[in-house]
């Protein structure tokens, strides 16, 4: 398969006469906006969208993001007289945008979508980058293709109705773009009070943000090489979140991924010499902003490494691979480190946050 | 969405030893092979493959190319512990190698996957073009993508169990892939006589003929210009199918495109000044070869007229789209014609096959 073909990316706090003009240049047979329940009823009134836009509205949430919903869409699609000139404009978090992302690439060989997301979340990461696709049989987007959006429009009107550990969520992967980017990117992130978001100057920083996602990905669409350098934090952080899943207390995935972040920095620290004074200062950043501290004590390492072991990014099933830093902006991707190094880390890590 | 990756296209008719080698050039963490019920026990024993590839046999048949059998394929490689790295090999008929097609390419966002045609009109018309998926509520091909095979390995030794409609119906294909090349290619295949086949020879002209689509669709592999010209002989063709089933007197794809494909050759000679010759050897090839005629009288005209105007190539849905002939080896696509013409080419299309 081929990289998919580039898409534009809109940063506008003023979503509906971009959409609309959007929409206008493609001259679709039709429209369909495709969300779920909630965003349907918290968002879609203040936005006016044109009554002849069709709304289909999947159930909200990660566990509805199956073949039920998909084929849903689908069924919609169908019965909505959808062609293949026909447009989808997806409305919503990561769910949304990867699942009617996904519907609209295999509705018809393919018809074209727009994505416009309503987290932090789902702006910084999910609506770019291609992926698309479904949980299946309990693994996370087992089916999917890789497809981009013909439009992405990326706005911070629509966070101000979500909960501050959804925000918390999407700024961990702000920052750790930074720190794939450059000191200078990663100072401004810390030097924004999350708390008293301003919606202007957070979009500014975060078009910043999707920039870099964007530059990385063009270059390595397929995922074979410097787009690993985006799995920072995300080997540790899933390892995070499957524990307090086990344990039946659930973390937000930002909130595991900033963790992660900060031990894969300990580990940068340890194994090529990153420097630490920028692991002080992320620390204090992760403590001043209400990041809290996973609750695991050294009985836990043994569990936590197993579960990297067996994170699905990793080819070789003995080694355990990791993106690591020699400076901000520096990363070096499939590096592997040892069961004292990773134990180390975690040590440190608790005496940081603690 | 871009173009798919090229595909490397083998004939052979010693099918096992290449599919193996194939296979150890890709070092695939493991393979999977799907097929459908009918295929697994005619056809799989006599190949001979390793043990160790797993089988997923679909129930077999146009009506099962749908969801139910899609999330069967999905849930066994699942289950059988497939990842990026596994190879699915299709081997059947169109059915099995467009889910089978779509199954991988949705798979983990796409794993590789080696398509194996069983029958004549999968090896020239369905394993080539990259076209995959299944059908959905009733529509034809309604969900899917645009994905080519790794590889497609093309025999005709299955063909043997094939009953002799099914040749016809593949054979149909081949002479339209003729009429877009040129007279010698046209001239060969009309001196081929269907019911005496030699596999080797077979395999000669078949070559010839998928390669002749293998260039149309490279040239425009979205179907934009001039790979509507692979349409010549179904804008009739398909109203001969549909008005048959109407009937509940069905009539295999291949024989209604063969008389589709002499009536569109009239109408291209009321229309273009295409040489009557042709109509006349046409016309002796499918009387002699027993592709049969069509059961209708000029009351039906009406109804077939109407199928036509709503064959789902027609863009515009007022005018009826055909790719026409100015001589062998020069369609002209995006060709219309009046009520009055496609009544005159009927008419003469009867005389000639009575």
């Amino acid at each position: 398969m081929s990289a998919p073909a580039p898409q534009k990316i809109i940063f506008t706090n003023d979503i509906t006469p971009i959409l609309v003009s959007l929409a206008a240049e493609m001259t679709p047979s039709s429209v369909f906006v495709v969300t779920d329940a909630n965003v349907a009823a918290k968002v879609l009134p203040s936005l006016g969208l044109p009554s002849e836009w069709e709304v289909i509205a999947v159930p909200p949430g990660d566990t509805n993001k199956d073949l039920d919903s998909l084929a849903l869409i689908w069924r919609s699609l169908t019965s909505g007289g959808a062609t293949r000139k026909s447009l989808v404009v997806n409305i919503g978090g990561g769910v949304v945008t990867d699942m009617g992302g996904f519907a609209a690439a295999t509705f018809k060989r393919g018809v074209r979508f727009i994505n416009v997301p309503t987290t932090l979340l789902s702006a910084v990461d999910a609506a770019v980058g291609g992926k698309t696709g479904i949980n299946f049989e309990g693994y996370k987007n087992e089916i999917g293709v890789f497809a981009n959006a013909d439009a992405v429009v990326i706005s911070t009107v629509t966070f101000s109705t979500l909960p501050p550990v959804e925000i918390l969520s999407g700024y961990a992967e702000m920052i750790k773009h930074s720190l794939l980017e450059d000191r200078e990117s990663f100072g401004r992130l810390l030097a924004f009070d999350i708390s008293e978001a301003d919606a202007d100057r957070l979009l500014h920083l975060l078009e910043e943000s999707v920039r870099v996602k964007e530059r990385i990905v063009t270059a390595d669409p397929r995922e074979k090489g410097i787009r690993r350098a985006l799995n920072l934090g995300h080997t540790v952080g899933h390892a995070f979140e499957s524990i307090a899943l086990e344990r039946h207390a659930p973390v937000p995935h930002g909130q595991a991924v900033a963790w992660g972040t900060l031990v894969e920095m300990i580990l940068s620290h340890i194994k090529t010499g990153f420097p630490s004074g920028h692991l002080h200062t992320f620390a204090s950043y992760l403590k001043n902003q209400g990041y809290g501290v996973p609750s695991i004590t050294c009985d836990d390492y043994p569990r936590l490494i197993s579960l990297m072991r067996h994170d699905k990014k990793n080819d070789t099933p003995d080694a355990i691979n990791f993106t690591l830093l020699r400076e901000v902006g520096e990363p070096m991707i499939d590096q592997t480190a040892c069961e004292e190094e990773i134990k180390t880390a975690l040590d440190i890590f608790r005496d940081l946050l603690q």
